[in-house]
Parts: structure tokens; sequence; C-alpha cells
């Protein structure tokens, strides 16, 4: 595999010269046209000690204007970045639409060195692969154009160049024994690397190797390829908005023509063929209730119940995230109100989720709730949140079909990497019949502190409920897993459902304080401490 | 997960007499249409026991046109298979284009039973899921529809069809004792069933689960979800044809037109911006020779060590794969018939691979690969090969961008799984220089015998030489692997060429050997017996 990047490739000085400016030209005019382009550049270096990743990037900075590029390198997790799931600081960092994000040492690092040290299984390996995989392809999916640039060396190469920068009083200082212990272990490195570049080389993300001997002869090929690449995604990207458009077009006039033969036997097929519109919230009890003496006996215990959890899951860094979704006015603030109650202010964030920012939409959807992920021992409330994705976007038709059917297994991939690190996840869906939203929404409408509250959005959703029904079953068909289960709430009576999410909130934080106390405390001590 | 399939769903007799009619009509209507499309319909079927799945296989055969489908189920490999890899007979019985194919105790039955029984780890689990994600991956890629239906039953109502197929005195033979013992690990079956559901609902081949309990809201639910997918995949399918003419049109014009400032700035900048064009086929010392002498006593020594290897292969069930590349006029033709003087006729088989028929033109490129894979013991020779893909059909343009890109993984995959199941492959390129290929072609022109050999394609492929040397050099970063590496043969001396191929083959086959005898013959005699 790597055969192929030990030829001897080589530049001359005069031809380098010569074909830099060119090359410099091109890349800053493909640099201000994809400034306004709907996607991100993110270029990533891997490959052995020396082989020039560090050198090319620097050049990259020099020719590219780096008023628009973003350039990462990451060393072990501070503690900000230890507390939260380990990709937390490359979404952090991931560029915005129209820019270019350069990453050294990244999320190749750990799972390359676990290998080669055999800190890892070759199974922990793969399942380190499979998560970049994922992280690649949902940036991918999303517009990204991705390069990845493997620098390479031969062993006798490496040896000759640490050889020859500790020679020179003036780049001894760039080798260090750590070096030379990685040099020990070449070949295992190489077997690692073998595999990473096969498993992750998705048509989306493929890895490209480049001889790293020659200094000119890498600068010069990352630059071109990265020029082709950008030119060449820029056209694409030009080409799928055109077709688009056309494709919109030919659906406008050709619908209408359409509807009269094939329409009327498509709509007699689908009255015949008729099956039976039962869905999970169809089937929830909601005449459950609690009389209202019962309810302010047990709020207060379940609020003294949680302000116990909170307290003791502070204490052991064991963070928490709710998520509250459900019909408008099914009663989700009041039940996050009764929350907060029982919290310290400083434990607790709530974070309302809207339309996204102008920030937020130059970023893949999930970049907004990664960014609020929390440090250890906290909660964190989203009302409404990442399944809007799935909900509003699919019903409404902001995300295509394809964007929302993705979206499953990406938040099923999110919430995986959350529940590993050890946050309590707890999702509550809340339902109430549309009788009931009816008459809370008159009641908005008659009380005069409760007007704003109600929009003709509401009621235009409303109009919507069995397309929102429909996409609540298929969000809990495909999102409601074993180590992420979503609760379902019957919220016609609002002290019920009150009662009932503070219940499940302190009985899922018990759950995970046990789990924290049996990994036990010195353990987590320590990995608090970096 | 499987919450939303447990509602207790059904269809009254008269809504469903009603339905079936018009459902059939318009599936009938449906494979019609499908039989000219230019792809084929793979429909899974998984789940519970007695959750209806061979029921509705049943209706499928009874309400579509059998002509046009296939229907497989699989019990444990007969020695055939056993003898092959895995996947062999999944290859062998994929449906062509514009057929559907119902497949049932398929690729999922192994991996699951496997985990349930505790006979895998997670790990291993995981890496069989893999291998089944690249293969619906490697089809859809292809064009493939995929359906895949899970026939859901709780635990309860699981238990209840028991019980009462068991108390009916007709269908009592239905219940076996293994039925039970599968009932009785009912949740660790629906551990791994949302673990397999999870990972393997790709984009384009995601699960459906279907509540199993009533028989005709299955049937119907199952038809009308075929229906409607092979509705939208044709019109999909006859879009993506229309966008792709449009597309051409649209090119044709448009590049005369922008020849001209665009194009020569281009032509400078790529004349200024110069890479080496160094490659590894330019870096191999053709000028290695051996005399005729000494090369008639190598011949023989190793012809007679070949059949020794080739003799105690056979006996050890090791199977051995060579696959012979290489230019024009390289001397394949003639290393080969060193090979197979050497051995039984019964022993081996060559396989020639010119332009695919009508039947593989039907199917996935590696499909004509599979089914030549040869039973235990055998040695089969590959004349031009799968790399087909990469090589000509690249440089030619029979294939896009994104198919030969693709390619590489797919090809990677598939020699992992001949190799993993312990077959010895060799894969060889012969190299010879342009001049030399030019004196081998002229002295075929002056050889009567020997002018048939020399078609115009061979000039044409000739112009192509820098084209085809840039594919080699991609073939060979992307697919000589540690498992699977490319020997290249430097052929400018047939005697040369030939002593290397022979001396690889014997010592690659001598390898397999000590690994199958390690593994131990009680052990493969155990296996071939099944």
């Amino acid at each position: 595999m790597f055969r192929t990047a030990e030829l001897g490739r080589t530049v001359t000085k005069e031809a380098y010269h010569e074909a830099v400016p060119v090359l410099r030209a091109g890349l800053l005019a493909a640099q201000q046209q994809l400034r306004s382009a709907s996607f991100p550049v993110i270029i990533v270096f891997g490959g052995v000690d020396k082989g020039g990743k560090i050198e090319t990037i620097n050049l990259l900075n020099e020719w590219l204007d780096p008023r628009w590029i973003v350039t990462r390198a990451y060393g072990p997790p501070s503690d900000e970045m230890a507390e939260r799931p380990e990709y937390w600081r490359y979404w952090r960092d991931l560029p915005p639409k129209g820019r270019i994000g350069l990453f050294l040492r990244c999320w190749y690092s750990r799972p390359i060195l676990d290998r080669v040290n055999k800190r890892t299984s070759e199974a922990e390996f793969d399942e380190a692969l499979d998560r970049i995989i994922a992280f690649e392809r949902g940036l991918a999916d999303d517009g990204a154009l991705f390069l990845k640039f493997w620098m390479h060396l031969g062993r006798k190469a490496q040896k000759e160049r640490l050889t020859k920068l500790e020679s020179n009083p003036r780049t001894r200082w760039r080798v260090s024994q750590s070096d030379w212990d990685h040099w020990h272990l070449y070949e295992r490195f190489i077997g690692a690397a073998e595999r990473v570049i096969r498993r992750t080389s998705i048509a989306s993300a493929s890895w490209q190797i480049v001889e790293g001997d020659d200094k000119r002869y890498r600068g010069l090929t990352v630059g071109k390829a990265i020029l082709d690449a950008v030119r060449g995604h820029l056209e694409k990207a030009e080409l799928q908005r055109r077709l688009l458009d056309e494709i919109k077009a030919q659906a406008q006039p050709a619908s209408p023509r359409k509807a009269t033969p094939a329409s009327a036997e498509a709509a007699t097929e689908a009255t015949i063929i008729q099956l039976p519109r039962i869905t999970v919230l169809s089937k929830l009890n909601v005449d459950k209730t609690i009389d209202k003496k019962s309810y302010e006996k047990r709020i207060e215990e379940v609020q003294g119940r949680l302000n116990l959890a909170v307290r003791k899951a502070k204490e052991l860094g064991v963070s928490s995230l709710l998520v509250f979704e459900g019909w408008d006015a099914a009663g989700k603030g009041g039940a996050i109100r009764r929350i907060v109650a029982a919290l310290d202010a400083r434990d607790y964030q709530v974070i309302p989720i809207a339309a996204p920012t102008e920030e937020e939409r130059a970023q893949h959807y999930l970049w907004r709730f990664w960014r609020h992920l929390s440090r250890a021992g906290k909660m964190t409330i989203f009302d409404r949140s990442w399944y809007g994705r799935v909900l509003v976007e699919r019903v409404e038709g902001f995300a295509t079909e394809a964007e929302w059917k993705r979206a499953y297994g990406e938040i099923n991939d999110f919430e995986d990497q959350l529940v590993q690190h050890g946050i309590v996840l707890c999702k509550f869906w809340f339902h109430i019949t549309q009788e009931e939203q009816l008459a809370r929404f008159e009641a908005r409408q008659e009380t005069a502190y409760k007007q704003w509250k109600l929009t003709d959005e509401d009621w235009r959703n409303r109009e919507k409920w069995d397309a929102y029904e429909a996409a609540v079953d298929d969000m809990i068909e495909h999102t409601s897993t074993m180590l992420a289960p979503w609760t379902l709430v019957e919220a016609n009576d609002k002290r019920y459902a009150r009662i009932k999410v503070l219940d499940t909130v302190c009985d899922r934080l018990d759950e995970g304080i046990s789990r924290a106390e049996a990994a036990g405390v010195a353990a987590l001590e320590l990995e608090r401490a970096g």
C-alpha cells in the first residue's frame, strides 16, 4: 500500500519556484469562491512522524488567506475536554460553510497510538474506526468536502530524517526520545496505518498517500490536490443546485397535469388499501390523573429526592441531559420549572431550542447541540432538541427525506456517545389529546398574560396533527433504544405528567450515580484531574 | 424500538378482501415495469419465530408473478458451500436486474443465532454486521433496491402463537422444541435484534419493523411497502437517467464554448505546476534476466516443487487463486502455461476474463468472479480479473469515476473474504517497457500463427499507456495490502518472469499449507464433513 509512496519523487528548486505563484493564485481564487459556497472543507493530515505534516500545514497557512482557515492540532485533553465525550472538541472546531479547517493529531491519533502501543485490542481499534467513519460520513453527507493526506516516509527515510535533524544544532530540538521510540515501532505503526487507510477510505472521504521525503514535492502535491478538489466540489455543488432547480421546475407544471388520471387511480387505491392508523400515542392512556392533594405531597417528596440526587451527581461528576419534546401546550415548560425549582442555579442550564442562528445554520445540524454539552456534574435541559430534525423539519419539509431519514442513525450515534461517556440521558415526549390541546389554546386566548404563548404557528401545527403523529411514531421506532429509551408522558393531567417526569429523572439519576460509584470514586477523581 | 410494533394492529376480513385485488393489480403492474428496469429488488425477511416470515413470503409468491421471483432460505451450509467463503451462496443467488429476490434465514441468521447462543463476542458480532453492511451497500450502490422487513411479536404474543399452533392437531408440526428454546432466549434475541436493526439500517437499506401478530395486517403492510418502494425506485431511476442525459447534453455544447479562455489558463497552469511522473512501474528494474541454460534447470526444479505443493494443498483442502494482470503481450499466457504444465488437469481451472456475458451484465460486476470460486483444494487461475474495473473500465470510461473509486474498497472486501477463508491468493502484474511491447507486437505481425493474437485494440491500448500506468499505480496503492499484496513481475525477459511467478506461487502455497497443517488436519476434515 505504501510502496507507491517510496519512489523518491522530488521537485527541483527551479520548478518549485515557478509553480508556487501559479498554485497560490489558483488557491486564493478558489478560496474566494468558496466563501460563498454552502459547504466547508475539512482537511486531515495523518502519517509518520517527520513526514512533513506540520511543514505542509504551515505552507498552506502561508499560501491561503489565513482569515478563512481554522488550524487545529490536539494534545492530551484538557479537563474542559475530558469532562465531555471525546468528539466534543472536534465538533466545536469544525469550520463553518465557506471555510477551510486543517486538522492535525485529531480524531485519528488516539486510536492509532493506542493500537500501536497495544493498549487496545483489534476489536476496540475497529470500534474507534467505526466512530470515525460515522463522524466523517455524517459531515460529508451534509455536503462537507473531505481531504485526507497521509504523509508517508519509508522506515529508512524516516531514520535518515531523524538523524539529519539531530545532527544540525538548529533543528536538534525537533527530535525527541519519543520520536525514536515511535521509529522503533515502525512496522506496527504501518500495520495500524494500513488498517486505518483501508477502513476509513469511504467514497466521500478517502485517503491520499503522499510521499513525504521531499518538501517541495509534498507541498506542491498537497496544494495541487486541494486546488483540484475544491474546484471540483464547487462545480459539483453548482451542478446539483441547478439540477434541483430543474427538478422543482419540472415538478410544478407536471403535477396538476398528471393529477387527472394517475392520481385519481392512486386515490382510489389509497382508499381501498387501508392500513389501521394506530400509533404509539393513540394507545396511551391519557386518563391517568392524580388529585391535587396527593400531588402536593408527592411533588414535595420528589423534588426533595431530586435535589439530593443532583447534589450527589455533581459530587461524582455525573452529568445529566434531559430532552423535552411534545405537542404545543402539552406542559413541557411547567414540568421543566418543577425540576429547576429543586435545583441550585449553578448546577443546571435550560437550553430553549428555536430556529437556528446564522452561525448555527452554517454548520451541521447537530453542531449546535454538541456545543451545549456541559462540564461534568451538571444538568442540561433541552426544551425541544435535535429531534426537531425528524419532527418539525420533516413535517414542514425543511429537511429533505434523505436528510431526516439519515438523522435517525446520526442521532443514535450522538446519543451513544453521550451515554458511553456516562451522561444520564432522559427523553420525554409530552402527549395530550387534540381536544385537550384545543381547550388549552382557548384558555390561553382568554387569559391576558398567557396570550403571548399562543401564535398562529400553533394553530397551523395543529392542522398537521396526523403528520406529526406519524413522525413521532417513526421517531420512537428508530430512536427508542435500550441505551436511550423514550419516556412517553400522559400529559392531559399536568400534575400526573410532572410527577412522572420527576420520578423518572430521579430513578435514572440514581442509576447513573450507582454506576459511577461502582466504577469507583477514586477512578473518577483521577479522570477529573486529567 | 419494538414498542411501535406491539400495538395490536389488525385488518378486518372485509377490508382485507377488498384491498387484496387492488394491491395485487398494483404489484403485478409494477413487476411488469420492473422487468425492463436496470436494477434488481432484494427483499430480506428477519424477525422472531412465528412472526409470519414464511407466510408472508408465500403470500408474495401468490400475489406476484412467480416467474420473475427468486425465493431463497438457507439452512446449514452443504459441503459445496462450506468449501467456499460464506457469502458465495448469497452472491450465487442474487436476482439479476429486473427481478425480485426474497431472502429468508440468510446473511443475518448466523450472526444473530451465534450471538444469542453466546458463541460469539460482541466484537465478533459487530464484525459480522460490518460484513453485511459492506455487502448490502455494495449492491445498493450498484442500484439494487433493498427492502428489509423485521417481523415482530412481543414475548407474550409469541408464546400465545406457539401455544395456539401446538393445540391444533393440524398445525402442531410447526412447533418444535427449538421454537420453545428460542422463546426462552427472547430477551437476548431482542437485544441482538435491536443492535442488528440499528447498525444495518443504512440509508439505502433500512429495516422496517412490522407487527407480525395479525396475518392480514402484516400481509397488506408488506405488500403495500413493496409496491410503494418499487414504484418510487422506478421513478427515481427514470429521473436519474433523464438528468444524466441532460448533463451530457449540457456538457457537449458548453465545453467548446468554455474552451477559449478558461482552458487556456488551465493548460498554462498545468504546464507550470508539474509534479514528477514517477510510478511504481517506472521504478522496476526490467533488465533482470536469466540465461537460457539456468532457466531450463530452474523451470524443471520449480515445476516439480509446484506439483508437490499443489498435491499437498489438494490433500489439505487448501484452494489457491492466481490473478494475472499486465500489459498486452507481457507474457501472462506463457507463464500460465508453465504453471498448468506442472498440474493434473482435474486440479485447476483457467478462467479467461473477456467482456461480460449478458447474464453477467445483469448483475453486480463482482458477481461473475464470485461464481467461479472453486471447491476446496483446487487452483483457479484468472487470466485478467476483477481488476478490469479499475484498469480498462476506468481508462475507457466504461465505469464512472464514482464506480471505479468505490471498487478499491469492494475489491479489498472481496479478497479479505477469500484470504480469511484460507484461500492462497497471488496477484501478478506483468510489466514490460513500451519498447519491448512494440518489438513483441511487430514479431506477432510477422509470425503467421501469432497474428491472431494482435488486434487493433492492442494498438489502441498502447496509445493510452500513460493513463494505464497511472491506473496501475492507483491500483497498487489501494489494493496491495498485507493480506493480499501484488507481485510486480519484471517481464522484459520472459524466462525471468516465469521463474519469478512460479517461485512466488510455490512460496505462497507452502505458507498456506503450513497454516492449514497448523490449524490441524483433523479440524479441516471436520469442516469438510460439514
